[in-house]
């Protein structure tokens, strides 16, 4: 654990949400959305509770309250706000939380300065790849914040795809006993232990995924209007909220325009379709007659093409592999809880943090959500 | 119409909002409260729309969304952004509200220095006291935000209840036919008027209002917890919400307490109960064994008793009087298309403007809110 | 009080109720509506809780669990199954219930065989006006259960409206002071009493209520796209509902039909336009440029028309009269809990049972309710 | 085919239904459950629209209404009712609908004495299959309406439980490849093929249930109380709804009771805790540092211990097997269109109808869902 591994990270939430105004980072417009303001403080939280009040001596908190605002699901640290209710504190305000940042940043350099043990270390790294996965969540959030206003404002800070314009090819994979989960020594989430031997029947998996174009004929087609193509749950949720195409898509004079945080454009062909729920990949893979891979088709063939532009829906739901056990503690109420109810994706996407993620990575969301970066590619 | 009366009251809006933060203005936590940057733009948007691009020659819109940012429920002045959506504009922020605001003020300054109509004049008349009555909804709003907080942040501007602590007597009124409605030729709203006659029998009504001290007598009676004492609406209002006190109140160990704009402290026996439904206020003159004076009752006994304190609900409902009629175009809209289930409130609140009330200043709110500055005064 | 008079009334519930299959009489599709079976039960229940089981010796309840589960919104009677839960108890049958009702009917005829006493006739006498009550919102339950399934069941019970065919003219009504409320010693509700006086203006009021062929002028001129007419609420209680028409109009290859009692058939042009919200009342008035005319201006004129085929809204919201006074015990939640958010109809319709409406009696619904027997009466 | 096992399995579904009441028939209280009337004509439906007007000549529908009344969600066959309509309609009778049942059986008889093709032979034993699917769901929908009535009616069929008395022993399994999914020619569900192999690490599995004395256990010890033992979405479930214990239960005077269609009663010890959610059943696995199987060792064990007393939660999510192929048409609803946030549950239950489980039989509910017969079996 170096200083400036620390202090990098740290440094790009606060580069991510530097064109952000201090009138956009109090707001909560869903449920699943959470204000920038929080992101920015409860990753903070996490050091000062885990590590610094834990571990340094004599460390004062910045703000005796902070912990009761910041915390987030950890049943096991005391009270916390709601998740609902986090759209309601104006106060205290941006500056305040990057001052609370900046306090955390020197404690813990000071901290890092001396030696430390394996254990703690160990709580820093699940610290880390935390504040990682909120500077992901935060591309999302500020996304919907910001395509979910009439004025369409921009964020200053560069992701963006590119187009998948190789000619569309089928890896054929052979049917036999495969090892999934991971290895080695590097950190991972618990959920993709224990490794664990998967058998596999012959499958035959796409080398990209799916574009704006080939999705334009799946809606033209009207796929949305066909409920043989969609899960009973699927088609309700079509229904009920009148989808009719992706999220950030909207018809302007007979043209599909999205939302990007590059502004208000006109969708170009090659690039990958994104904001798509596991409702709507499986229905389009339905309407081509073909399939979802697994997460473990997904896993074993993954060195075979490209990936890491768009969190790619898989048909397995999201489940502990054999002999998964949770950590202890606070820290072990990070994975298992979510354990039901949701689907897996795999491969990372272009609003992932640089060394976040790996082909054993499970990410998971609900079947019906779409702000997330997502993708599909196909199998058969 | 003097550009000084404009001015001034246009920059106690500005006043009122000064010790916001950006963080503060953009936010609606509930749907009947409105963001302070929404007041800010909205009470500006009055003048663009009703009085500078209809008469000023050669008027340029200060940004040509604003209308439909801005606008509120005037369906005759094409789109507007929904109630429930005006907490979501993060954007415009609010320098460039308050920069809106300044662009108006000096073209209303500039078109006031000419001779204007009395046709004109009268619009702008409403322009004000429409302002004026956004005034007191911050002094709501920005309490509601702030007091569903968990920091419970003050505002730096001086409003105060006094104590009610004469002596209660009641003041007798004999039976007749009276005259009720605004007279005479200053302004008033459409809903102060026909002027007409009502016949009232005897009554008493109290010189002073409930106070915070008597309501608590009602409170340890039990008072909640009788159903013979409510409105069977009222009745189901306090069982869904478990509502055991008026809003703000907190009971701490054993003793209660109250957030104000001055902020979180204990309760003042004297001063006069506020945030209290027409349900409660209902339900406490039953205890009571009184009643609520009718709004008519309440107008031609005005003069015997102080008042000005909090709004005072009736037990009127908000009808039209005899021979009421709209103003014409979008103006119209402001008053009749409200009068169905809602209760009558009469007297003016310390959050009232200066100059904006009058005794036959008729108030409305939906019997189960009590976000406004509201009070209680028995008859019998 | 003879014998003669109560079965009479009891009797015509049963033959109501009589083309009823057990099937029809256990659901509640929604929350304003009652199961047959639980009027059957309930006004028999007021005999047994309120006369037998207080003043009949040795009187035995016909079954200990019954006052339980048939009592309804009488908070001081202990217990009561919710009114949403109503319509999930398919026990006890029809069967069970009707012996209930001849248990109880012949134990009353034994006691009303003996001298009682004017207070317990009083009691008696609210117990059959309760029943007549109940009589009526049989046949507005019935017909909500029978219009709501595809089959449209009929009812073998003639109730039928006549046309309002006689030509119109408006009927003027002096300024003046008059004395609104009961007079007299025949029954009447407590909230028809005190006997007041009130002023009114001058006013007309037509001699007929409004057509099926006037209404269809309104919804061919799109009334219900015109905000202009509406109320607020009104306005929102259309587009949330996709308002288009009456209760039970439905548009059949380009033609109004609508169910009756006696089946679903076309819509007669000389009929009264029935099952209306006040909201539409409201809204029809105002595209006449007219208006409701107040319950005072109803009591007034009400000589002067014929009524009584339909209850007619009224503009004035349910409120106590001066010096009203509810009841003392159970008896007393009748009608004074009700006065808050609802509006008078006055007149009586065809579903009003014989002898039960007089000139001065006031019911009262919510302004969005449609599924009773309500109509129009304009005024000006 | 015989057309006395077709028979059979028809009287059957009517056997179960003798003891209702018309009242009984026509309600439903709760979206998931459908009225005992619907499930009596909506199985005759399928053999009257997939057997009858297909492949019988000159056959005549008994009522042309009634495809649209009794269809249910294959969208492939015209309109239907709505599912929370079906509990709006009382008419048909249920004397139609049993003569319906009679017509259709008839129909049926005679067709089935001519030789019948095998693609016809194959519909038929779907259409069987499925009325035994709804058998099982006579039991349930029935359980729900009569024990959440305040009268706790009774149903004269019988089914019960038996006590899980073996001492309780743990059997292991070896880590391998197993095959896994229907083998043969019998009758299976396209869910259960195609038959594929699966790699299983050693594990352990108990030979008998939870009994009703051990879930006690976990309540005395505040298990519902511990959101460490709960999924995330599942203590939600059990904060929103105030959940205690199972469904029925109800604690009378500190003694636990529940509602069993033979009446309401004392809990007994030893009988298999029953009307379980997944959520719980995984909470008491892990309060029992313990874990529910996956299907796959269900599957693999199965054979080693008695099972077919309740549905056994497994900690599989309902997903497609390899080669997962949909039946064409209508009939291709069935089962694919569910494969999302489901879970699987094994090994019949008393309420299964006879010969129609088996140990490769997928059966699948919403993780919080529990009027199903359903219980806990544990692994580790």
């Amino acid at each position: 654990m170096t200083k400036t591994r620390f202090l990098e990270i740290r440094h790009r939430t606060e580069e991510i949400c530097k064109s952000l105004k201090p009138e956009d980072v109090s707001l909560q417009p869903v449920e699943f959305v959470s204000p920038p303001k929080w992101h920015l403080a409860h990753t903070t939280w996490f050091f000062e509770q885990f590590v610094l009040s834990e571990y340094k001596k004599n460390y004062e908190v910045f703000h005796e309250k902070f912990a009761y605002y910041f915390n987030s699901y950890y049943n096991n640290v005391g009270d916390k706000v709601l998740r609902t209710n986090r759209g309601l504190m104006t106060r205290p305000t941006l500056k305040q939380v990057l001052d609370y940042r900046n306090y955390v940043n020197e404690q813990m350099s000071e901290f890092l300065s001396a030696d430390i043990s394996t254990e703690i270390e160990n709580v820093i790294e699940i610290g880390l790849q935390h504040e990682q996965q909120h500077q992901e969540l935060l591309f999302y959030d500020i996304k919907y914040i910001f395509g979910h206003q009439p004025s369409f404002p921009t964020l200053d800070y560069n992701i963006t795809l590119k187009p998948e314009n190789q000619s569309q090819e089928f890896i054929k994979i052979d049917e036999g006993l495969y090892d999934i989960g991971h290895k080695g020594e590097d950190f991972c989430w618990d959920n993709e232990l224990g490794r664990h031997k998967v058998y596999l029947n012959d499958f035959e998996i796409s080398n990209r995924l799916v574009t704006n174009s080939e999705y334009m004929e799946f809606i033209e087609a009207e796929g949305y209007k066909d409920f043989n193509l969609w899960h009973a749950e699927g088609w309700d949720w079509v229904q009920n909220h009148n989808i009719e195409a992706p999220m950030y898509w909207h018809k302007v004079n007979g043209k599909w325009m999205h939302y990007t945080l590059q502004g208000f454009k006109a969708i170009e062909d090659e690039l990958p379709v994104n904001h798509i729920t596991f409702y709507e990949a499986f229905a389009y893979a339905q309407w081509k007659q073909m399939r979802l891979p697994t997460e473990f088709e997904w896993e074993v063939s993954s060195e075979h093409f490209k990936h890491g532009q768009l969190w790619e829906w898989t048909n397995s739901a999201y489940l502990p592999y054999p002999n998964y056990a949770k950590a202890d503690g606070a820290l072990g109420e990070y994975n298992g809880k979510f354990m039901v109810n949701q689907m897996v994706l795999r491969g990372g996407s272009v609003a992932t943090s640089p060394q976040h993620c790996r082909p054993t990575y499970r990410n998971f969301f609900h079947a019906e959500l779409r702000w997330q970066f997502s993708g599909i590619r196909l199998a058969k």
